[in-house]
């Protein structure tokens, strides 16, 4: 059988090239999508997940994640973890558990400690100089302290026709202590069926839950339509209503992957993701939104790539 | 325009009467609702929900509880939270925030305080007592200690044809710190589209939100199917999928409600509920499930409520 993994935003590329490389070896979707997640957790520069995510606004860093695995339902999530290194792998691990498998706070970092999983500083100089800087500007301009939520969400399908989905993310720059997002809640940051596919969803967290896209993409490609088919009708068909009804629609993007390996995507922001499978390997590329409900999508450019490396690696004065 | 308000269990119906009794007199679905679920959480001798709850297993109250509007899809929502008279109180006020509507344990609780709502020591004796009884009871008999996860979730729809639903509850019965059900999850612990109609849920938190059957229930309804079959065709479905590929579905039951006041229940254990609008009076019924994916549905005998109000009041040595 053939096999894919797709992740959320440019970070997730190396974890894509690392988790295909595990699924060309006939590895589990489980690890493959672990080893994705992880891979973006542990990256520095990256300021919206794990190791360098930038803090709330009490200054404390506080991290969402989740893991679903598409032949049993089994849901595992964390939210508010703190200073453990790798999210993904205690929501996990939490999965395993038929009770108490969504755990917040204090109580998730004590399961964590208590499970052995590795203590770590999360916050970087890097991320508390960035912090530092946010707040002297609000002060300053009264600026929105809201622009900041770019969750790693990953799907993978395994040789044997197994998917898993996985999210992770330091959550809103600036949120309020103990806020949580779409990233470790079923339905709307998440969700995955091995017999279907599997959809994941980064943005407005506070928006995203108003829709549960992630549940509705899988469901229309239960009906029998194309990923691309439907993340468009799932995505576009909510950001209208939710345009209509609440006024505004807060920046949204959504992937999903079926269990033939074809995937698509939806968006009414800018967005990037890396995506391979069996026969593509992987690439990143950048989609917005086209006209009358459809998605333009194109590899990113080299510049475009300099331009991200350099902008992700500035200095902070 | 008709009105009505249904709520899970049989400790919903006094709030189910006092809502039914605002919607009459053209008051809102979201003051019905909170009206509705103030008066589960004030009762003392309900031991899943507010004041008397019961406490995790570290001996801590921890509340869950959310509120939505199905007009604008507002949504606010608390996990975790200690020492606060009314969550419901709380998810409401935060569902009027753009941002940090979903807050968990010290972040929501230092959120309510902020916003001035009321302080309370949550935990009754007789909450205390059950606890320690049932601690020994783990020890001696090593049994199961998760048995109860009641949560009352309700949904009304006003005069003006508003709609809104809301959940309140204390968990699973000696659950780890921490831990979160599917009443603050949109999608799974409940969901609302005043244009169509809403649904709420109760039971094993950790399998509903393997389902997002709150969305599914309100999404079939806006198909065109009544709210029982809506619910029949969701709950019992999923029912026998989880079965099939999780080994066994926990206990779940779900309650709904459409625009024009109709009103359907699903369940896989005994389920008790209080219902009404503006043609029938609040009444309670039992539900259990059918044959060929139907529910059965009668009201409460007289007999059966003057054995719960023994129980829930019978001493505890």
């Amino acid at each position: 059988m053939t096999w894919g993994a797709i992740a959320t935003w440019r970070m997730a590329h190396d974890g894509v090239v690392e988790a295909l490389r595990l699924l060309a070896e006939n590895d589990q979707a489980g690890d493959a999508v672990e080893a994705l997640i992880k891979t973006v957790e542990d990256y520095p520069y990256y300021k919206s997940v794990g190791y360098g995510g930038l803090p709330n606004a009490a200054g404390i860093l506080e991290l969402d994640a989740a893991y679903m695995d598409g032949d049993s339902f089994k849901i595992g999530a964390v939210a508010g973890i703190r200073d453990v290194k790798n999210p993904i792998s205690v929501a996990r691990k939490l999965s395993e558990e038929k009770f108490n498998s969504f755990r917040v706070g204090e109580g998730a970092t004590n399961y964590a400690m208590l499970e052995g999983f590795e203590r770590k500083n999360m916050l970087t100089r890097r991320a508390h100089r960035i912090w530092e800087k946010r707040l002297e500007e609000i002060r300053l301009y009264n600026l929105n302290p809201y622009d900041g939520h770019d969750t790693v969400g990953a799907i993978a399908l395994d040789q044997a026709g197994t998917m898993v989905a996985g999210t992770s993310s330091s959550g809103l720059f600036m949120k309020a202590p103990g806020r949580v997002g779409d990233s470790p809640l079923s339905g709307s940051g998440f969700y995955v069926d091995s017999e279907i596919g599997g959809a994941a969803a980064t943005g407005l967290g506070e928006d995203l839950m108003k829709g549960c896209l992630s549940y509705e993409i899988v469901r229309l490609m239960g009906e029998g339509l194309s990923p691309q088919k439907a993340c468009d009708q799932a995505v576009y068909g909510f950001h209208d209503k939710l345009t209509q009804r609440y006024g505004k629609a807060g920046a949204f993007s959504l992937i999903a992957m079926n269990k033939a390996g074809e995937w698509g995507v939806a968006t009414n922001v800018e967005f990037t993701f890396s995506v391979g499978n069996e026969q593509n390997k992987p690439q990143i590329f950048i989609a917005n939104k086209g006209e009358n409900h459809t998605t333009h999508i194109e590899p990113i450019t080299k510049e475009w790539l300099e331009a991200y490396e350099k902008r992700i690696k500035a200095p902070v004065e």
